[in-house]
């Protein structure tokens, strides 16, 4: 490769209208009033959207496949040697929404690969390795619980039979959902390579032998996704160079107290759980603050029984979400989540621990290498929310390329990321794909 | 009256097989598994209940009517003079419960001015005044808001005509309701004597012409109830002396943040209303105790939006309600919930001021020496809790009786008194009744 080629291919950048087109025809599906939209896991709008993808895919003359969890594959090939098993660059997010959800959140991780993959094509570029742009189903877990876990079973964290009976709140289960959208596709959705190349086995239970080809050699998986936070728009940034996610511990805490009319019974017999909630919350908040800035704490389910204005609750209920980015101090925090939560009458039970993840330093680097070169102002940061890239680094080198959303606001019709910013998030997973051999 | 017959007056005591095999059968009547009972004010288990207590009535020969609102009147004349505005003494309360409620609140009441009725038939006893039982009509509010709702639209708190547009949840109204079990009577269900005997007038508008007669005299008012609270029995007393009932004042409050993801935002970059919460939690609670004893505070509503486990709440909502028998100290609380519930993104509502209510010192009075006669253990005291005697003693001179409950849980299947205790409220409404002239 000489030199001039090598500078051709710096100053390759996405089509900022066509990419910018199909955000907003996309966002037309499953469209909410105030510009948001609501298109939840397998609905018939996912179906849309699915198909709309799919069609934009072959009209590259990708190769589309479909796993048995629904995921979409689309490859383009590096050169026409027609096997499946070649190494890839895997690339790409999800296309279903939170109920009232925004229009970047996922989407912009498909439609950027997409774009990318299309200037590869319009621009004849050598590449290294093939290229599969993915739609993860069902990332967001509104439908069906858990959220990421079509990539979660692609990385062995849930069995295949597991996800297929997950079932949404009208007892739909996801197994069927698939079927009803016409998307329970052959292709195995679990990533097992049977060659050396697989960096990790699954950790699944072994599945009984399946018609299923195995999985391509994913030599890294990389996500553009918007922030969903404040950090890089506070700081004006445009590109934020994910190099792991905060871990995570999730707390049931109850507090006993006994229902009791608000009148009769003076304050001294009575046992009221709710000024217990008034210390709880106050030690909880300040041990979270001891532990610096990269500290999270949050109480987002809080609910009193029988939640009657005249009569004293017989029991609070509340979560905690603890988080940072270093396994040490998420284990301090634990125990004093532990110890400020004991006590007569108070029951705390930790439901979930996912610990920090770090992803893999070489394509941390690329992503980093690809901003600089594009001369955009970026930062290294941590992923406070959970991905799909946080399963799939599971079993191959992953990293995340974040850009600023207005007010860090997400799951919500307001979320909004300037034209500026989804351009250059395109341009850095461009530039980054071209930059991992 | 000569001495031997005041001594016999004075020894006379209700039948306790009677009265608690009655207690029984009623709650036979929507029995719930745990001893409780489920009968929802004008479903088909008041129904039952109406008409087991009628044909109780009518064997003893009292002049059963039901007024408008459907509360029940059952007669007994002092003499037969066959006048209806003669002056009557009332005593009462209700049959309807909550819906998973127990089988004394209320009920007591109704079935121990039942037999002291049949006492005094028993024993030929003369008596000054007609008496007149009275079952009311919806004083839980557990199907209809508000509660007391009959009393209210007697003492004219409530215009009929709004009190029959109530609905409850699935949207009937309340005046079809009663049509549809058979209650809508004729009598007038607001006390307008239109004699210079009526001690207030109603508050209510003027009605427009009804056939309905005005409602005899009412002397006096005596409602004996279990305490709903847990006082007497921690005492080891049998009845409580009610002198009134405690002001209460309740609030909507909110906080107002913003709705965020849990991991991306630092803590400083938050709008998080949950540790604003914890604090005036704890200021709410401090403010009481400095007000002393007689002071309540209670926090028996809280919810937070959008509840979900790894959102920060973009509001927390809560009620207050502060209590206490004297105007002044229940004002002083007020502007201090006022003050505390002040600030940038705090919202504080009042929605209701129910000012201390005192009863009529007479017939406070005749309650107290008719348990200093029986020699029964005995304090004065305020509710807690509101009753039906709360409206009556608007328009007219009213007391109440307490007994113990168990733990002074009421509202719940778990609800009990001890015979001895039943046997006690109903012997010294019983001798109230006598005493009153």
């Amino acid at each position: 490769m000489g030199g001039a080629y090598r500078e051709f291919i710096a100053m390759i950048t996405v089509n900022a209208t066509r990419l910018l087109g199909r955000m907003q025809t996309m966002a037309e599906i499953g469209a909410l009033p105030n510009g948001g939209v609501r298109r939840l896991a397998l609905t018939d709008e996912d179906k849309l959207a699915r198909e709309l993808f799919i069609r934009w895919c072959r009209e590259l003359n990708l190769e589309v496949t479909v796993d048995e969890m629904g995921s979409i594959f689309a490859r383009k090939r590096a050169r026409p040697r027609g096997d499946s098993l070649q190494p890839v660059l895997l690339t790409g997010s999800h296309l279903d929404s939170q109920p009232s959800g925004g229009r970047f959140d996922g989407v912009l991780g498909v439609l950027a690969a997409l774009e990318a993959v299309e200037v590869l094509i319009e621009n004849n570029i050598n590449h290294a390795y093939d290229i599969e742009i993915v739609s993860w189903t069902n990332e967001e877990g509104a439908r069906f619980a858990p959220a990421m876990i079509a990539s979660g079973v692609f990385a062995g964290a849930f069995t295949l039979e597991y996800a297929l009976d997950r079932t949404d709140a009208s007892g739909t289960r996801l197994g069927d959902a698939l079927k009803c959208i016409g998307f329970a596709g052959s292709r195995s959705a679990v990533y097992r390579t049977d060659s050396p190349e697989s960096p990790e086995s699954p950790e699944s239970p072994s599945l009984p032998s399946s018609p299923s080809l195995p999985s391509s050699p994913v030599k890294a998986y990389i996500e553009l996704h918007i922030e969903q936070g404040p950090i890089l728009e506070q700081a004006g940034e445009s590109i934020g160079i994910v190099g792991g996610v905060q871990g995570i511990r999730w707390y049931d805490v109850t507090i006993h107290g006994k229902e009791t009319h608000a009148g009769p019974s003076p304050m001294a017999m009575r046992n009221d759980p709710v000024p217990v909630l008034g210390a709880l919350i106050s030690r909880l908040y300040t041990m979270a603050a001891g532990f610096g800035d990269d500290a999270r704490i949050t109480i987002g389910e809080l609910s009193v029984q029988p939640g009657s204005r005249n009569t004293v609750p017989g029991t609070v209920q509340f979560s905690v979400d603890i988080r940072h980015p270093l396994a040490d101090t998420l284990q301090a925090m634990h125990e004093q989540v532990l110890e400020i939560c004991a006590g007569d009458g108070i029951g705390c039970t930790e439901i979930w621990h996912s610990p920090p993840v770090h992803f893999d330093a070489g394509c941390v680097d690329a992503v980093e290498a690809a901003a600089r070169q594009l001369n955009y102002a970026h930062r290294r940061m941590v992923s406070g929310a959970g991905h799909d890239a946080v399963y799939v680094s599971r079993v191959a080198p992953t990293a995340m390329i974040f850009i600023p959303c207005r007010d860090g606001i997400s799951h919500n019709e307001a979320e909004f990321a300037r034209d500026e910013h989804v351009i250059a998030g395109a341009n850095v997973l461009l530039a980054t794909l071209l930059k991992l051999k």
